[in-house]
């Protein structure tokens, strides 16, 4: 295999891809829009997370969602049924979102009518870490039952997100799940990342989440 | 984008992966050694099922792991406390393992002495689903957290694997996780898929398993 020749494309595409993630930001920043790349391992509750931060916000921020699926359509129904604007993206077996899938996304939007967009990417610890979406922030979710150890396993995720949601707290205390040592390790990898301890069954955690997330869309 | 470009050197490198992992099929074969690659999300309990399954085989079989990790050694540690070969892999970003990393692997092992060879792949519903390795069987474990709709969301994975473990069971009554839907599902997918349910911290449903896992090895 010619590896040479594969890696140069690979970082021709990334770097076509930056420079539209950054042409994204910039757009969004001028029309005052904040958008959240949300990421992580299938199942860890991506749109559970946003559907009880829609349940939160939308009382004071106009919000849309655009889903990532291979094909389904099972999550945008979901968030259509919270009476937010649903865009769904099928990426045809792709394994991350790209700057060009989003911009198609934001085209069917109109920007002057919104304040927050989550992006929900595909379920992936690895791939989507590697491409810029134009997001403003970019949030992880790690569920409980996943285990405190993925921080050594999928260190480019947790490196180059800004928050992180622990997520499905409700079964630490089936699991051997050290929230001690996994603040360790995010401290050893991202010292800047934010942590917010979740659970989006009994709703502890949410305000504190939500909170932040105003807090920040504030600062574009 | 040049996509025409991008799909011709993908289909090109699967064609040379395909022709590799049959050459390690065979080659296997004529060894009468079985090589099982198992796939799943980060945290769904590869390393557990494959630690479980040792336990309960390694008396009467000779067994080795490959374990492939983005970069760290922490499955392979857990692996070589069971007291079996245990190969790391560091795939150095990659989000799957191909066949020739798996060649590679295979070279460090003297086939002579082993009748069952245990591949972990990364953690990631995607792309492992698109790659041959040249393992004799595909399984794939789902844990009861992820939800039961993950069917419809890595259809390709479902459809490729063989044997589909549901692990975590006792989890069960925790979530709103529906066996029969899943059951249903997978049906509609993949009618040969082999289904079993295991929890490794209760061992319900391991015996099932590893009596199936010892009746497929001798069909090679």
């Amino acid at each position: 295999m010619d590896n040479i020749r594969l890696i140069n494309i690979k970082e021709a595409i990334l770097s076509e891809n930056q420079d539209l993630a950054n042409e994204i930001r910039e757009r969004l920043a001028r029309g005052k829009v904040y958008m959240l790349n949300v990421m992580s391992s299938p199942g860890s509750g991506k749109t559970s997370v946003i559907v009880e931060t829609i349940r939160r916000l939308k009382g004071a921020h106009r919000i849309a969602v655009i889903e990532a699926d291979i094909e389904s359509l099972v999550d945008a129904e979901k968030i259509a049924r919270e009476g937010v604007a649903a865009v769904q993206l099928h990426t045809d077996g792709a394994c991350h979102l790209d700057a060009p899938m989003v911009q198609a996304a934001l085209e069917t939007l109109d920007l002057r009518d919104l304040d927050l967009i989550f992006l929900e990417n595909i379920g992936n610890l690895v791939c989507p870490a590697e491409f810029d979406t134009g997001a403003t922030r970019k949030a992880m979710i790690l569920s409980v039952p996943e285990g405190d150890d993925k921080v050594l396993k999928y260190p480019l995720m947790f490196s180059v997100c800004d928050v992180l949601i622990v997520n499905k707290t409700d079964y630490l205390e089936l699991t051997d799940f050290d929230m001690k040592t996994l603040k360790e390790r995010v401290a050893r990898l991202n010292p800047a990342m934010k942590i917010f301890e979740l659970s989006c069954k009994t709703g502890l955690g949410v305000k504190e989440w939500c909170d932040w997330l105003e807090s920040d869309m504030k600062k574009i």
